[in-house]
């Protein structure tokens, strides 16, 4: 095989989900492209590696110091939403629903993996809350074990602000989920919080 | 969303199989590699598109003007293998049962989609067999209507060559499979079993 194509092939495969097969037939997509488009794409990859930054403020991957979201004087700055990553902040933001800041964690708590609380950006989010003006910190964490454990953390800190009102994500059945399917633990979540329809 | 961000996860989407998760997904990856790792892939797609050249001799794809398989003395040069794409050469390859060499015609006949012979790497093959030493032309073509007529089609041409074997593969393969999808078994059985054409 050609050294330039297995090459190629290597580095396509170190990518998550993409297997031998797969980074042949990506390599050969390259062939069919054009060089301008495959060299727009490679700078736009080196582009995004070298020179993206996070938000100072929120952790969020930004191409300022901060972040257009921070920067928006329309947003409610007294609500911060706290998710463990990136993706997290465009999933919430794609449902138009949320008008307030958020808070980029970078992970969750987890002793496995060996990360630790220092490890997450815990400390900024108490900086800011800590700077004032802020008085709902929603915790927007996923229900892992790592998830719960982030969570439990994340109250104790925060419990040492008198007036911040801390409230965390609702856990119940997802919009289209058969009962029949979902776990019993999210079942039985979705009864205690059951609310009255008016 | 960082435009940076944005513009990666456009180009990735260009690629074949990846839709904006998968990209963002990718992107994300990008953030957890090193930087030199991200410039060693990109340099390598970026030298991979601008120096891989196609073999003068069979159009397989080379780091020189001939390819390590045309170039081999080791190797049968008195029988070709006739296959559609550059893959298909690696499968082949694969099942280590072949010793002879090759020809990529770069595609079948698809009046659909305007590919005609003369599109195809015809003439080149039969300027090979006229240098004379081929023996035998092994036909290596996919089973699909666009297989067959460029089968239908090389017969015709290959068989005004008197002392020249053509053979086919054999239907060890499903009909509609392509070759770059069935396992080195079935190939290696398949190139085992080819037959000659009366």
């Amino acid at each position: 095989m050609s050294r330039l194509l297995q090459d190629v092939v290597g580095e396509f495969s170190k990518l998550p989900g993409v297997g031998r097969r797969t980074a042949l037939r990506l390599a050969m997509h390259l062939l069919r492209m054009d060089r301008e488009s495959v060299a727009e794409m490679t700078q736009s990859i080196d582009r995004f590696r070298n020179e993206v930054k996070y938000c100072t403020r929120c952790n969020n991957l930004s191409d300022e110091e901060v972040c257009p979201i921070c920067a928006d004087p329309e947003r409610d700055h007294t609500t911060i939403c706290v998710v463990e990553q990136v993706v997290d902040v465009l999933s919430i933001e794609n449902t138009h629903q949320y008008r307030g800041l958020y808070h980029v964690l970078g992970g969750v708590i987890s002793p496995m993996q060996g990360i630790s609380p220092s490890d997450l950006k815990i400390d900024l989010l108490c900086e800011r809350i800590e700077a004032g003006g802020v008085r709902e910190v929603i915790l927007a964490i996923s229900t892992s074990v790592e998830g719960e454990t982030t969570l439990f953390y994340l109250m104790n800190r925060l419990r040492h602000y008198p007036d911040l009102k801390i409230t965390a994500i609702a856990r119940g059945i997802g919009f289209g989920d058969e009962l029949e399917y979902v776990d019993e633990l999210t079942i039985a979540q979705a009864l205690r919080n059951r609310r009255e329809i008016e």
